[in-house]
């Protein structure tokens, strides 16, 4: 039992705030209960590489994505273009493995710790985010680890 | 110019996929007509801190506030509850500068590499990503830097 176990969902993350390492806290059932999915039903998800420290990519999962997730270590989002879930890696072989995950302040985004095989981004390049933008203008940050012919199999 | 100048909007990011670190890209401006911003005008924005390369929280932005804080390298979000720009710190006095920006390979996700003075997260926590969660159970994996109350002058 926790403290905090009957308060009501929408006042959960709040009362979790003063919160401390110390506290059990409510089963992971009852805080997936309260968390914010956005109104399709999905909860941002970032993957960060756990040793490295480096952001590979932002996704998305439902609830039934994020359950698989913590259960099977094997990353699972949400694919807004395929309406479905997603299992990474199960087209391209490059699976994430979860290390760990941490939902923020508020209850509406998720960090998590992975062990990513390869390139995390579907062009090749191991991290998602090379484009680098200033003010004025933008460059390409990183070349690919691997052609995406070789990745998908030159669909 | 850049050879991707001429490109529709719709199918910029599709063909930057193919860029190289030594291509010119189309200036900011243009790559900001192309950013995919979500039904509400929004794009997520991940703040990392660029030494230590913790991940201090996600927000989010306007095209206004991205170009803001691209031109004065302080952090700029759109505050979804306040229904208004919020300068990271302009309550709490814990600003964000920026040391670095960039996009992911679709155009809807922005990484921030930041300095963070002291706490990111409003709880007083140096990141918001502070329950840990697994199939079970969760904890608490950190404690503030900062009572909330020093943070917002006890209001």
């Amino acid at each position: 039992m926790s403290r905090f176990d009957q308060l009501p969902a929408d006042t959960l993350f709040k009362a979790l705030e003063a919160a401390t390492p110390q506290d059990t806290l409510p089963a992971t059932t009852t805080l997936l209960d309260a968390v914010r999915f956005n109104a399709e039903g999905l909860l941002p998800a970032i993957a960060q590489q756990y040793d490295t420290k480096e952001v590979l990519m932002m996704a998305w999962m439902t609830r039934e994505a994020l359950e698989e997730t913590l259960s099977t270590h094997r990353v699972c989002y949400y694919s807004r273009s395929r309406k479905k879930l997603w299992r990474k890696g199960e087209s391209s072989g490059q699976q994430q493995h979860l290390k760990s995950a941490a939902l923020d302040c508020d209850g509406d985004t998720l960090l998590l710790q992975v062990d990513q095989t390869g390139p995390a981004c579907h062009t090749g390049r191991r991290s998602c985010f090379y484009l680098s933008l200033t003010s004025d203008d933008a460059t390409i940050n990183s070349e690919p680890l691997i052609h995406p012919n070789e990745l998908y199999g030159n669909r």
